[in-house]
């Protein structure tokens, strides 16, 4: 008999992500031991978790020596305690590619840099700078926190140049500790993500292209692959592919793009898997969160290709009926055992299908099930060949 | 805000089946808590885990009170302290369905009155009762235990009348406390076996047959759905059907069939989800874990339809290389988190294709791979459409 010694992955945040990340990880042998703040963290009803925070450095070493590597299940962790724990154990992705993508200016510096088109955009550090950036940049514009936003918070959207005082009284408070961005608002036809997954080695891979609908922000509808893409496919992917080959990327990341007239805007990218990526689970051969795992444990990746056509719903704030979804054809139901809150992402649900017209239908009967048409109109629209 | 309370359900047995099923039950919002006597049982990676054993009333009785449905994992925890805990929670299958399981005297008995044909058999208490047997029955003929036996243990198999010492010697001693049992050999053609589900409403489904191939009495190759089966799963399903209504069964079992010349003859039942359903992990719609976990928590049972073909390797022993299967299209790796042993199931994996002769050559690469050409080769011949 060989040895047998179970890798164990590190995850910082204890989140829906880091759960599904668990459980992907359980069947390539790989034990997970997940660090957060909250005691109740919903990751730790899979997984053994320390209750610690980011800059509890007794806590984050004592948690280094118990894993092989370190990866996150949340973007907003201090890049600082990434690096310092990069000096103790491998920490996939690595502390600046982190850094990068934590602050929305280097973002999309780094974008540009990687050939991704932009929405015009100019760093705000005062009052005065955001009257300069607005006479650049003109209206309409989204003002932003360069760190800690996700999920549309830490935004405010001008519609004339006569919003900056409002502008400046929601967010002015953040410009010293999160630093603040100007952006030109962007009338885009289409939301697309691609999600990428890079190896150890280089080896890198894409899923096909996700169709992403938002609502208040916070993603509502995916259906993947996105209808009538032609070739976007290849351009985002190869998008993506350079900027992961840029930052050393190790994992699963998102790539959000918008879509004008035919072109590729680059919006944001999240350092980890994505909850545009969710329908992988069931909708491709191999998920996000086990090639993420394969990833940073430095195991061959897994084929992205698909199994038919996906949709998934996220449920916001509390869960609807299940059953619905339990009753349909290739209906998947993911209830990520967190107490309801207004806002609070608590469960998605995929349903798949051999091929668009099924996935229609199925969608359309789950959402009449579940009095959720409203959500799932802008996916039948696309899905029905009308431009969404 | 509803109130959100996730349900709990205690798994008696800690091992591979435990964990499979606390990886279904996590999304569907179901926590898992798991019994078993033996401290690194590893279900206990995935699940809380109590270390204790069957007859420790007093802890299952603290484990009664944690959880609101208890299942089983190991089909041979004692009736008698299933039938205790049923006294005090929601126990499924019911323990006089797992009792009768447990016994292959009162198992076939029950298969005849079911209308499933079996082959010859006689209860055998001692020596003479042997002989007794061997005069009805004939040669060549298995003697078994009647209980505690599983994956060919506790079996001995008479060539000719002669073997009856030989018999005696290895299993007279479990005469007393086992029982023993003698049954007809039969030539059979095929070995399938029929995985279904029954939910607390009587709502009944059977995923497709799955086709077996064991070695030294374990599995070694299952392939579903199982090929050329024409009417056999029709004639199957039926048969299934009636023992779960006979037996008032709730969850997932397997019926294990032999093929004689066209005719099904009942050879044993699992009262659990069961190896030869593995494939549908990733193979059906809906897995044999999760339908079990909804069945037994009285949640609506999810479509058992199989996307396209599967074939599943079992790892005994040792664990081969997971790189091949991990690179192949659509294949897919369970390691147990097990230490490794002669004889012990540490992992399984599967691979699955949209049709039969994808799948062969997608199995005989894995096969050539891993130097496995032996334990793929009559799954090979099956896919080939040579009767197997």
């Amino acid at each position: 008999m060989s040895s047998y010694r179970q890798p164990v992955l590190g995850i910082l945040g204890g989140g829906q992500l880091a759960r599904m990340l668990a459980l992907a990880a359980a069947p390539l042998g790989v034990k997970t031991q997940v660090v957060d703040n909250v005691a109740d963290a919903c990751a730790g009803q899979v997984a053994p978790l320390i209750q610690a925070d980011w800059n509890d450095q007794a806590a984050l070493d004592a948690f280094a020596a118990q894993v092989d590597v370190v990866t996150f299940d949340f973007e907003n962790v201090p890049a600082e305690a990434a690096r310092r724990l990069a000096g103790k154990v491998a920490v996939y992705p690595n502390p600046d590619a982190l850094a990068v993508a934590q602050d929305r200016l280097t973002e999309k510096t780094m974008f540009r840099e990687c050939g991704i088109a932009t929405p015009a955009f100019m760093p705000v550090d005062d009052r005065a700078g955001l009257d300069r950036a607005l006479a650049e940049i003109g209206a309409p514009a989204v003002l932003k926190t360069r760190r800690f936003g996700y999920d549309g918070k830490g935004q405010f959207r001008l519609k004339t140049l006569a919003d900056a005082d409002a502008a400046w009284a929601a967010l002015g408070a953040s410009a010293a500790t999160h630093g603040l961005i100007l952006e030109a608002f962007v009338p885009f036809q289409r939301e697309l993500s691609v999600l990428a997954v890079r190896g150890r080695d280089g080896e890198f891979r894409t899923w096909p292209l996700t169709g992403n609908w938002h609502t208040d922000g916070v993603l509502s509808l995916s259906l993947a692959p996105a209808p009538d893409i032609d070739d976007l496919q290849i351009r985002a992917a190869a998008l993506a592919r350079t900027l992961a080959e840029q930052l050393d990327y190790v994992g699963v990341f998102a790539l959000e793009l918008f879509v004008k007239d035919g072109e590729l805007l680059g919006n944001e990218m999240a350092p980890r898997v994505h909850n545009s990526g969710h329908w992988s689970i069931e909708g491709a051969h191999t998920s996000q969160f086990e090639n993420h795992v394969r990833a940073v444990l430095g195991m061959p990746l897994g084929d992205t290709g698909v199994r038919g056509c996906s949709a998934m719903f996220n449920w916001i704030g509390e869960l609807p009926d299940m059953a619905p979804v339990l009753r349909a054809v290739d209906g998947h139901w993911h209830d990520y055992g967190k107490q309801p809150r207004p806002g609070r992402k608590v469960g998605h649900a995929t349903v798949c299908a051999p091929d668009a017209a099924t996935l229609a239908i199925r969608l359309r009967d789950i959402a009449q099930a579940l009095g959720r048409e409203e959500q799932a109109e802008p996916g039948l629209r696309a899905l029905g060949g009308t431009s969404a």
